[in-house]
């Protein structure tokens, strides 16, 4: 049935999710409309083009899906919806800057799901929420727009996405999927299709919650192991012990799994994951502190980077105020295009705000509008009469840096603040600058 | 020279290390003499025998070694270590009330060892200690009582041990080892010597206080992730979402590691670790909060059982006042005989202060006297008449607990609180039982 056509997807919101998502669809044969709020969006989708040049593959994919009238994009959801049987639903979920968790987009797109939908479609929300959000806020916003009832006139399932943005096409194809409806019959339809689809296995839990539980639980397993890493790097950088020797022999323990410290955590998730499930506590008087000083942990990581450079500088006999500062490195991630919440962006301004000049070079976002600068074409135009060189994020070409050719275009005698451990600290050293790293000791 | 005899080596301190580690010395062909304070522990290894029955392999170890003089005993430290090359110490580090490290004993060995220390010898820590206490409290005392200097007239080093007990042999042979030692000439005799003994590899780190930073490091790992753990299980209990059945999903992600909730956490290393570490930030003005509340959560754990306990008896009518309550396990950890710092203990302590007539079976501990009870000789003699069933230890034999047996020898309608996910929670309600277990929601 699948490869004939005959099953009709919609995949409301063509993210960085939605939009592989929405292509695989096709390509196992599935009929998929993509929708978007976003005309600009809807119509790179229209001509084949990718907006994720850092998915491999996603651009020849879409091509294929989109030239054989696979997949179609359109701002219409009402259409899809109504001509689909299954609606996948993967509209963003942020927190505002309260940290409260932002369902307006689900909300809205719930509305208008609801208002769409047909007897016998079955929703399926992608969408990572609280555990509960499925149950009592989408269910029945779909409810009463549409005159149904979940379980008996449509079906209604949570299935997060598991993917890891710069990966997903691949995380597609090989992690399991996790599957929690409102009952039996509707958790088997949604596990066949995504298991012919996706060809990977399908754990099915008791209900959306517990989906949503399972989710938000995998994330902050590495929000909290994170910043368990740079406590541990504060305080040995203190003790002048070297988190990283620290961290690998304890990798010789066959019960301990490594986690790096760094400059801080951003990206669409980590950083706002934590607060799904911290609003949903709150709810039942009910506080996961572990959790939400984890997050404060991580938070508070540019300033540690911050504090670090104005030590470097210090020790040339510098100050931040008036210095120039190579920013190497802005997205959240080694290898993406995507600088939401990026923890750089903070140490940019901080930076700034204690008066210092900042120069970025980013070998993803070349000669881009970002953090209000103009990002240099090379390296070296960055670090070229800079008087602190700091590393934000861990893109592969740092781990090549000239440092003895850098040494020699700084301004007098420069420092450099590795915030993503790329760099050997002695050899940062014997190249002539001043180093500091997180998780580092001074000794 | 191994093989030949030659190498003479004193075990300070046997204990549930020390007693295995002189024994696999002494199986390696070295000439061992192992020291300790209590003279009963050394009138028990000069006759062969063994203090842990529960260490598989270890009393025919030592009937061995024992028969063939390849490992002695005695009282006498000095004479001990005065005539071996290497001096292990392996004496225990307990935090006391206020959870201050107390450094009684390895301050005291430092003293006896350091008067009777002779040129060339080296002395390998095995205790787990707060990074810098080999350098800043060990060292000094060391050269003081022998006039002698580390690193030039004598070897100093840590290697702290990595074993889990009940599993030690095997533990010796199979886990790597961590040295750092005061100089590179110590750190390789010490190697060398830890190769040819127990066959593992070796990683050296830059100095004790290293090597130190690494145990701590792995346990802390496990507080943290068995807190996280118990955090998600507080708030699922709450939100009627099964912790089980979220974390084993979770454990189909590439990047998850499942650790499980519980009654607690107990035992010689994980309640008292994280307080090595956090005395030493506090030297800093550097405190490691998000161990001490990981800690904090950990060291809870009790009490929610408890509240699970008055719960469950409220569903059938009864308060824990007067209550028969029967405590299926109290040893720390399945399979040791080992009550030290056993969360149970407190479980026990907290129902008998609210008027609950405690009776207690576990199959380590038959006849004998815990938290002053007698241990009884079976479940069903614990379970006849009580009103209560606690699940503190996960004993192999109690997930064959006969339900509907025990449902029969109850006091009429009797609870059942799980506290390590040993029974099936449908099956427990269904035999009868008002259920409630850690981490399970009641819907």
């Amino acid at each position: 049935m699948l490869k004939e056509g005959r099953v009709k997807v919609a995949v409301i919101g063509l993210g960085r999710i939605g939009l592989p998502t929405a292509a695989v669809f096709a390509r196992a044969g599935a009929a998929v409309t993509g929708v978007d709020i976003n005309p600009q969006v809807v119509e790179t989708l229209q001509e084949g083009s990718c907006r994720f040049a850092d998915e491999p593959g996603l651009q020849e994919l879409l091509s294929d899906v989109v030239k054989r009238r696979k997949l179609v994009a359109t701002l219409d959801l009402g259409i899809a919806v109504s001509s689909s049987q299954f609606i996948i639903i993967c509209v963003p979920t942020p927190v505002d800057q309260t940290k409260t968790p932002d369902y307006s987009a689900v909300k809205k797109t719930s509305h208008a799901v609801g208002a769409a939908l047909r007897e016998g479609s079955i929703v399926i929300i992608e969408s990572t929420v609280g555990p509960g959000t499925v149950e009592n806020l989408i269910r029945p916003i779909l409810e009463e727009e549409s005159g149904l009832t979940a379980g008996q006139d449509f079906g209604l399932a949570s299935c997060p996405e598991r993917s890891d943005p710069g990966n997903i096409l691949e995380n597609l194809k090989s992690v399991p999927r996790v599957i929690g409806a409102i009952n039996g019959q509707c958790g088997e339809a949604v596990a066949v299709l995504y298991e012919a689809v996706l060809g990977v296995s399908v754990i099915g839990v008791k209900d959306p919650k517990t989906a949503n539980a399972v989710k938000l639980t995998e994330n902050l397993f590495r929000d909290v192991n994170v910043a368990l890493a740079n406590e541990f790097a504060l305080l040995f950088e203190k003790l002048g012990i070297d988190t990283y020797e620290v961290i690998n022999a304890c990798g010789t323990k066959y019960n301990f799994v490594p986690h790096y410290p760094g400059a801080g955590v951003g990206g669409p998730c980590l950083p706002s994951n934590s607060y799904y499930l911290i609003a949903e506590g709150l709810k039942t008087g009910n506080i996961p502190y572990l959790i939400r000083l984890a997050r404060e942990i991580n938070d508070r990581m540019p300033d540690h980077v911050v504090e670090l450079v104005s030590e470097a500088l210090n020790e040339v006999g510098k100050t931040v105020k008036g210095a120039r500062i190579a920013l190497l490195g802005v997205t959240y991630k080694p290898n993406v295009r995507d600088i939401q919440l990026s923890p750089v962006q903070k140490i940019c301004e901080r930076l700034e705000g204690m008066g210092a000049r900042v120069v970025i070079y980013d070998p993803m976002l070349l000669d881009e509008e970002v953090f209000g600068h103009r990002v240099e074409r090379c390296a070296d135009d960055a670090v070229d009469s800079a008087d602190c060189i700091v590393i934000g994020t861990a893109h592969p070409e740092f781990y090549q840096l000239q440092l003895r050719h850098l040494s020699r275009i700084v301004n007098g005698r420069a420092a450099l603040v590795d915030g993503r451990n790329v760099l050997d600290p002695a050899t940062v050293r014997d190249a002539g600058f001043a180093y500091r790293g997180v998780g580092r000791g001074t000794s």
